[in-house]
């Protein structure tokens, strides 16, 4: 007895990650009952956003310029390049503010269980970037996880040939971690990679 | 260093209700990558729900036809109305396909706290389709919260001068409940309410 449009339209939210068959019935509802104020924004915002976002030749970042606002970015120092997974993590290193070098988003990680080879990522397109003589270090920002590592190790010894540092994020303690609640693994790393003070 | 196009839309997007920040990135990606089967139909069906559904000027339910279909449906008995909180227990209650009677939505509770008070829901709207002398009864479905019961009892007095009888919904233990994990509240009404077998 719900209405065929609002069947669809729930049925659409519904494939948002993180959203289920309830959570999206609350959502269409929400929009509903905020037609003006979200709803037609929403509905404008997608539309323009389908339109005009394009993904960086260069990097494989999503911009509405081509290249990216990154990679046309002259202030940006050239000699480094960040590999990550996904464009959210790109977001997550800017958000920092920390980093002023290029970016290479690889578009996901090796894996043998999902079918997921070299090609199928920017691998050897970075390669390529790598090649440039302007570029002295590869900094690889990829998840501590299994894939993740496998990927870096891969992406490390394909790199072996370019005159360039490979790099990767340190391992150890989060800002605010407590050593009580960590997991041997991280301990066990923060430990072996001590610093001197 | 996002675009303005995708942060606007992240914006946007987490206002929806159960979404926050790191989810509407997430939920703005998956649409981006998925352009062709989700995020133009998403917005076309966002566009065209704002534009077609309307509030049903009987029951408050919202449909693309006014009267909505329930309204308007002749196999339905019209001797019994359910009032409902919200257009989502209204769903709930039709999913189950075990009711055939006319709903009424009231579009909240009563809320000292918050302000709301019988005008700001469709109360009086209620007592006028419920001196309809087709109307035998009201089942009042609402909320087994504070507001909710509060509600309840004051649409109950209000329906006094009908000639309509008003029910409420049973309480007690919900099908497939463990007696064991059920709180004080639950068990003390299935108890007092209990019924021969």
């Amino acid at each position: 007895m719900i209405g065929t449009e609002i069947e669809h339209l729930i049925k659409l939210i519904s494939k948002l990650p993180g959203l289920g068959p309830r959570s999206a019935r609350r959502a269409a509802l929400h929009l509903l009952k905020n037609r003006e104020s979200l709803m037609l924004p929403l509905s404008q915002a997608l539309g323009k956003a389908a339109e005009v976002i394009v993904e960086c030749p260069e990097c494989h970042n999503l911009d509405t310029a081509s290249p990216c606002s990154i990679c046309a970015s002259p202030a940006r120092d050239r000699g480094i390049l960040c590999v990550v997974e996904d464009i959210a993590d790109l977001w997550a290193l800017e958000k920092t503010g920390s980093y002023r070098g290029y970016y290479h988003v690889l578009g996901g990680t090796l894996s043998a269980l999902d079918g997921v080879g070299p090609d199928d990522l920017s691998i050897p397109h970075l390669a390529r970037r790598a090649g440039d003589e302007r570029v002295r270090e590869v900094i690889i920002a990829l998840n501590a996880t299994i894939d993740g590592q496998t990927t870096a190790h891969y992406i490390s010894d394909c790199l072996q040939a370019c005159n360039v540092s490979v790099t990767q994020l340190a391992h150890g303690v989060p800002i605010g971690g407590q050593i009580d609640y960590l997991d041997d693994g991280t301990l066990a790393t923060a430990l072996k990679s001590r610093k001197a003070i």
